[in-house]
């Protein structure tokens, strides 16, 4: 079975160039595709650029699901019969999201708002209250959700066992002190929840300068037992390019880890409840 | 502060060895406090060596918590004064458990019953019906699991938000295909864990021969950001071996990931319902 093609496109959306940023993303899509992409991953605020200081500036930055934003990624996933999940600056009602877009040749198949909101971003955006998506593409079952969501394993665990095969994550993970040269936390991180949900994870990170800002650069794609398939990631800062990766979904509708194990029947939900519980339960013995 | 320093006994216990295995884990012991060591983590099943195929070879080697393994560690616990955590091979009221011990100056803290076994421990053991143990010690609040367990983020989750700052984890990790050189992903998944819970791991391995398995020998201490501290770990496979590392457990006690966030507070538990539903409820949207 010839593997699906998935692609991260690293790129630099610019704050509040609406046009632009769409006119990058588009080529950027139409480069993955001509370089054998069906499923094609762009940045969180892929739409906007980092907006997320000033609610008026980003209110002026939003779309709704039906914007020109989306409605040129469906216009593309149409044209190549692909699937494109991307990040936007979402208004519904004269609310903000941090939301992520999943499109294929139906159009719009779901949207998704960020529900772990990052620093700054609760004083422009409101969080989501629903579960990641799970779509049932030609390619496989796609979930999304939104860079800070993936610190929660809840969050990526309640994907996989809704059937995802492949979860792809628009993200800008800003850079933070870390040990020299060695894999960014944030690819360590995917890679664990990879293999511990055996479910593909395209994380597609953002690139250029924002002031007081620089990013990881570290799209990724790993497979289901958490190795990197392809990494845009580079020491010394993040750069504008496409992670490219083939991968074959069905692996991960298997979820053995050996002749008696399966890592999701293992599961023992009855005693995950303190998982459910207000935190404030929580506390030492003794 | 003087960080406290953990060390990560990797030795081979010997199947149905049980008095040369008490003696090989003293030992240890006492050479990890003479290297300053205040908490010792032992391997898996210490006591017993590997008895997982054979129920009756198990409860040939399987003793009380009051029994001659854990009297061993409690004395020397009160003799230094130190925080040991191994694994034995438990038997209370006919049943096998692949149990872990917590034991301190006064003796024996927490006993904790495997829950998510693995592969033929299932022919052998019960599995456990009790949450992670948080003890808190005179170094800090250390809970306990064992091996599979940790490929079960909820559960480490679940030892965090009981207040853990260090959860030691005695493991047998059986050795598989893997990318040649790459960091094991059994020490990639403990650095995800810890680092999305801002608590440290102490994982302590085992090494030696067993006919028909081999070790990854990745006995492994990580950071509250998931950064190895000291690892047994080395290509080309498991050696005898103690690691060491000093750790400022006080540095678990913060959550904060950021002047806006913390990891634990920023959970959404209303809507992590479903990892605590029936499997069988899961299922993709259309």
């Amino acid at each position: 079975m010839t593997p699906t093609v998935v692609a991260c496109c690293q790129l630099a959306p610019v704050a509040g160039e609406l046009a632009s940023n769409r006119e990058r993303a588009e080529d950027a899509v139409r480069t993955a595709v001509d370089n054998g992409a069906s499923i094609v991953v762009l940045p969180e605020l892929m739409s906007s650029g980092h907006v997320v200081e000033d609610r008026r500036q980003a209110l002026a930055c939003a779309e709704s699901a039906e914007g020109p934003t989306i409605r040129s990624w469906a216009r593309l996933a149409a044209e190549f019969d692909i699937v494109v999940v991307g990040g936007f600056c979402e208004v519904a009602q004269g609310q903000l999201f941090d939301s992520a877009a999943l499109v294929d040749a139906r159009g719009l198949r779901a949207t998704y708002r960020k529900v772990h909101l990052w620093d700054h971003e609760t004083s422009c955006f409101v969080s989501g209250d629903a579960e990641p998506p799970v779509v049932d593409t030609r390619f496989g079952r796609i979930a999304t959700m939104v860079c800070y969501d993936l610190d929660f394993p809840e969050w990526v665990r309640l994907a996989a066992l809704r059937g995802a095969q492949l979860l792809c994550v628009p993200t800008n993970w800003p850079a933070g002190p870390r040990q020299v040269d060695a894999t960014p936390m944030e690819i360590v991180r995917i890679q664990a929840s990879a293999s511990v949900n055996r479910m593909f994870i395209a994380a597609c990170d953002r690139a250029g300068d924002v002031p007081g800002t620089s990013w990881v650069g570290a799209s990724t794609i790993v497979d289901v037992e958490g190795w990197p398939l392809a990494t845009a990631w580079q020491p010394g800062g993040s750069t504008t390019t496409i992670a490219y990766a083939g991968c074959d979904l069905e692996r991960a509708a298997d979820k053995d880890v050996g002749p008696c194990n399966n890592i999701h029947l293992d599961r023992r939900p009855s005693l995950y409840r303190g998982l459910v519980e207000d935190p404030s339960a929580g506390s030492a013995r003794q």
